[in-house]
This record gives structure tokens, sequence and C-alpha cells, in this order.
């Protein structure tokens, strides 16, 4: 497969020189698209969507058709690992992902086995290469996971959670029982990666949604240790082309210098960090990818334009900038306030670069 | 009034010499304890109970009989002041607060008014002054109250949010509107913690409960800013003796130097903060309240001890700590977890103080 026409995203991973800061949204395949809950419908339901990779790649494309995004991000739910282990993911309506089977007793978590990415996930695999067949080389395919621990968390409380009670209570009094459980997951995120990028992933991205609910002590073994384990066991070259790996613990901005260590390339940022700041601690050894307030796009085009601006100076001159949200787009955002923030991105950004684009 | 009898836990708010490390726990008059919810029970509904000086007297003694903390907690509501407002604050069965009357409108927020302590908020004086009488002089009795970003979170939304998107939206969109309502909010504050000092609160402590949903540059706008209006405004000596200030912004790890600079005595962390490092960088000005992850409580009293031992060790030798939770206590919580808890504290941290107790 030939590199990608637009390759800024990768050059920007890297911290190669590129004319601009390429752009992106987690979850930018979504429901704040009228297109996306037409496909949605069609297909059933979320589920359903996700498990066939005609739909899959359909809405993978989708805001790509709208908005001149940098990089594509495979459409999948982030708990098919664990589905494919046998819990039993179903989503209640107008609730979060939900097991039948929460995973709390000791003789279950002993029976807790890896699945073949080839088999189980084989829906996942196909959508990769269809979506990179349908991409044409346009942009680089994003291929993606939930970390061990975040994992963890929906399969042990069975359903999103404000507290984490069985998580931590496991987490505290029987250590043991969730380590096994940690590295069964990281088994499981590194095989599923590793087929991911086997099937056309350019780029994959560990998302640890919940690490930062961990204690400062707890958060290097319960969640960065098993994602550098990861990342010591994923393929990182592939048809001669560096696979690059972004690392994002939401609330992880305390441990930013732990994180730029796991292995990663680059380190994503949630809105309540400084981009420069982290940059003046961490961005010589990784790329940072981040990080405006996901609410800035409720605002009009001009404050919208303001706060982009705002992020691109504090990040300051030079590569190894991805711009993102802080988190995923909000379902409530108004799609043309996305065009406003994507098009600020590329007009504001050159200014920061070296690079010059090629008459 | 005299001082105190155990005035350990002004001591380490004052940074001044202690025999040991005081603790108490946020939301330790409340539903872990099964005399609170009898007392509940009596007065019909959480309301209620707040807005009824002898039951609210009654549930803020309560863990005081159980366990030998070394302060106690005016029990009351975080949102007493936009109730008084008039917002129409309510309790749905399992849910969190709501009021009938959210505040959204231009000219709602326009006419929004600072209420008369002494008039609508009249039954938390009177709790306060009759938990004084009750206390007697054993420890000393906190004030506390939402901060004004906190208060508006619950305002804007009507209630609890995950995303905060209507004050979000306003933030962006229309911060004139929401520097208005912080504005009243601080003045309704700074009035509302004087009358509980003039009424016999020995401590204040501000609550910013989401302080940590901001970015990192709207925070000192739209939280910190008008946490530092409302202390300027405190009644700082009474009786010739001085009234320290807690804040607390949870989620707030990253802004620990601007949150120091405050005018606070204490600042609260939460358990994602490893407290030793914090004190390294902000424990020569400020005394450090915490942090314990809650979850540590489901665990069993040697873990319990372990972990207590873990935060005592990493704040380390030497005055200015106070002991409490990262958060508050989890209705979870078996009530003799919390015992093996102060047990722990107050046995493991005299090695810390160089003030040996008295004989």
């Amino acid at each position: 497969m030939a590199a990608p026409k637009n390759d800024t995203f990768l050059r920007a991973l890297l911290r190669q020189p590129a004319p601009y800061t390429p752009v992106w949204l987690m979850r930018q395949a979504g429901r704040y698209l009228p297109e996306y809950n037409q496909t949605r419908a069609r297909a059933g339901d979320f589920l359903s969507l996700c498990k066939n990779p005609a739909f899959a790649t359909e809405v993978t494309l989708q805001p790509l058709q709208r908005f001149p995004f940098d990089a594509a991000i495979l459409f999948s739910d982030i708990l098919t690992i664990p589905d494919a282990m046998g819990l039993g993911l179903h989503f209640a309506d107008g609730e979060g992902p939900k097991f039948y089977r929460p995973l709390r007793d000791e003789r279950d978590i002993r029976a807790l086995a890896v699945p073949d990415p080839t088999a189980e996930l084989r829906y996942v695999l196909e959508a990769v290469r269809e979506i990179r067949r349908a991409l044409n080389d346009s942009v680089p395919l994003i291929g993606f996971s939930g970390s061990p621990f975040t994992l963890a968390c929906y399969m042990i409380e069975g359903g999103a959670s404000s507290d984490f009670r069985h998580v931590k209570t496991m987490l505290y009094q029987r250590p043991d029982l969730l380590h096994r459980i940690l590295d069964v997951n990281a088994r499981a995120v590194t095989a599923y990666l590793n087929a991911q990028i086997e099937h056309g992933a350019q780029v994959v991205m560990i998302f640890d949604t919940w690490g930062g609910a961990l204690s400062h002590a707890a958060y290097p073994e319960f969640s960065l240790g098993y994602m550098s384990k990861i990342i010591a066991g994923l393929i990182r070259k592939r048809d001669g082309e560096r696979v690059p790996i972004i690392v994002f613990t939401k609330g992880g901005g305390g441990w930013l210098n732990a994180i730029a260590e796991c292995g990663c390339d680059a380190v994503g940022l949630d809105w309540t960090v400084d981009i420069g700041a982290a940059r003046a601690a961490i961005g010589q050894r990784v790329a940072l990818q981040g990080n405006l307030d996901p609410s800035v796009l409720f605002a009009e085009p001009q404050v919208i334009e303001a706060e982009v601006a705002k992020v691109l100076a504090s990040f300051g001159a030079g590569d190894g900038h991805v711009f993102n949200l802080g988190h995923g787009i909000s379902q409530f955002t108004q799609p043309d306030r996305v065009h406003a923030m994507v098009e600020a991105v590329h007009r504001l950004s050159p200014q920061y670069h070296c690079l010059t684009t090629a008459a």
C-alpha cells in the first residue's frame, strides 16, 4: 500500500516538518452528524452498525466528506474486546454500554482468555481493510482500542460508573485479581491492535478514558504499566513506514512525564492542560495531540476561531502538534461549528510551521 | 466562646505544631451511617433534614459520637444559596438535586439578587449556633459553601451534569452573563460564610466541586478568581482567633500553585495528587488537606492502615497536614472501616510531629 497523499498527520506524530497543523476529532463519526444517524437507523442499532464492515466504512468516511480532516479513525466500539471475551455487550436505550455478565467472580476471572482477533473480531479487521480501500490513500487511518484498565472498568462494573466502586474495591482488596484481568486485557489489546495494523491501520491510539480516576500511586501500576507492555509488543514498522502510537489518559494531566516515557509517539491532552506547558515539559520526547475544550464548539464561529488561535499559540512555533478536542465531540454540536474549527486550524497554523506547501 | 479543647485541626490549618495529624471526612455525616438514615427518615426527606436546625445538629454530631474526629462540619446542602435565590431546589427520588427554574434567561440572570443570610438562610445560621452549643467546645466547627462556579453549574444546568453543556455554552458564547451570575454568587457566598462565622463557625471551607471541568485558561477567570474575591471579603478573626479558610477544587491538581495564592490557609487535594509532591510545590505557603482515595475504605482494615501510612509518609515530617479523603465518603462504606482509618491516622501520625501530647 502507498503512503497517504496527505501525510501531515503522520509527520506531526513523528515531529517531522509539516506545512500546517493537522486536525481530526475524537468521535468525528458520530451522532452530531445527521447522515450518521441515518446510517445507524438503517443498521438497526449501534452494535449492528459496528459489526457490519460496510456500515462501519460508510460512517467512518462521512465526516471526511464534510470536513477536510487530516485523518480517519476506524468506526468501532471501545468494548469490542470484552464482547469477544463473552461478557455480553448490549446497549439499553438512552443508556451507555452494559454487560450481561460483569466480571467479579474469581472463577470467571481465572477463566478469562485472550480472544483471537481474526476470529471473534474479524468484523473489525474487515472494516479496517474496507475503510483503507475506500480512503484510497487520501488520509491515514487510525486504529484504536480501549486501555486494559478502561476495559476492566466496564467489565467489572458491568457498565459506566461514577465511582468505580467494584473496580476499586478489587484494586485495594484483591489486586491480584485485577492484575490478572489487566494482564489478559493487555495481551488481548496487543493482538487486536497488531491485527488492525496488519489489516491496514497506519496509526494506533489507546484510549485510557478512566485512568484519571486512579490515585497517583495506582495509575502507573494499574493503567500506564499495561499500556507500556502493549506498546512493547506492537508492530512498529509496516510496509517500510513507522506506525505511530498515541496514548490518551483523560484526566492524566498530572502524570504527563510518566506517560511520555511509555514508548508512545504522541500523548493526547485533555482541555484542563495548558498545551504550551505540556510541550515545555515533555514535547521534546513526543508529539502532543489536543486540546480544545469540546464545549467551545457550542459557541459561534468567531469564538471558535479565537479559541483555536489560543491553542495554536500556546503550542507555539514548530512541529509535533496534532490538533484535536480534549475529549470526544458532543452529540449536541452543530456540524457547521466543526467546519469553522477545521478551517481555523488550517488557516491559522501555517505561521507556526517552517515548511511551506509545495506550490 | 472558648477555644476548642481539641485544637489539633486549627493548629494544622495554621501550620502550627501539633502532636498528631488531625482527621475528619468530607460528608462524614451521611448515608453510610445507619443513625443518619434513621434521622433522615424521621425528618421526612433530605431538605427537611437540612432546614430543621435540631435535626441538622443531631446528624452533625452523629459521626463524632462514633469516631474521634478532630472536627465537625455543619450538616447542610451545597445548594442552599440558589434555593434562597428562588430557583426551587428539590430532590427527585434516587436522583441528585434539581431546580424547578434553571437560570438561563438573560432577564432572570439580570434579576438575580444576593439573598440575606439572616432571612432566607436563617435555618442554617440557627443550626450553626445550635451545633456549637452541642459541641461544647470539644472540636472546632467547619462552616461551608459551594464555590460561585459550582453553584452556577447547578443553577444553569438545573441539576447535576456530565458535560456542563449549558454552563459552558454560556461561558464561551456569553461570558458576560456567566460573570454576572458568578459575581452575584460570590457576594452571596461572602455574606453567607460571614454569617456562619458570626454565628460560630470556626473554620470555613469552599467546595469547588466542578472547577476541575474548566479548561486551564477558564479556571482562573471563572472559578478561582471569584473564590479569591470571597476570601478577601471574609471575617478572618473572630473572638481573637484566626478563622482559617480551606479551598478545595476537585480535579484542580494541575493548578495548585495558583490555588495556593488565592488567600486561603489550606488547600484540599483529591486522590490523583501526590501529597508529598504538592507539599514540595506549595506546602510552604498553605496547609494541605487530604487525600486518601475514598475507595480505600471498601478494603479491609489492614489495607486501610497501609494506605493511610502511605499518605502520612508522603506528606512526611512536619505540621500543616489535615488528613481527609480526596472526596466525600461513599454511602456504600461500612462504618467500621472509618474507625480503622481514624485509628490508623491517630496511631501512625505522631512520629511525624515534634510536639508530644502533654502527659
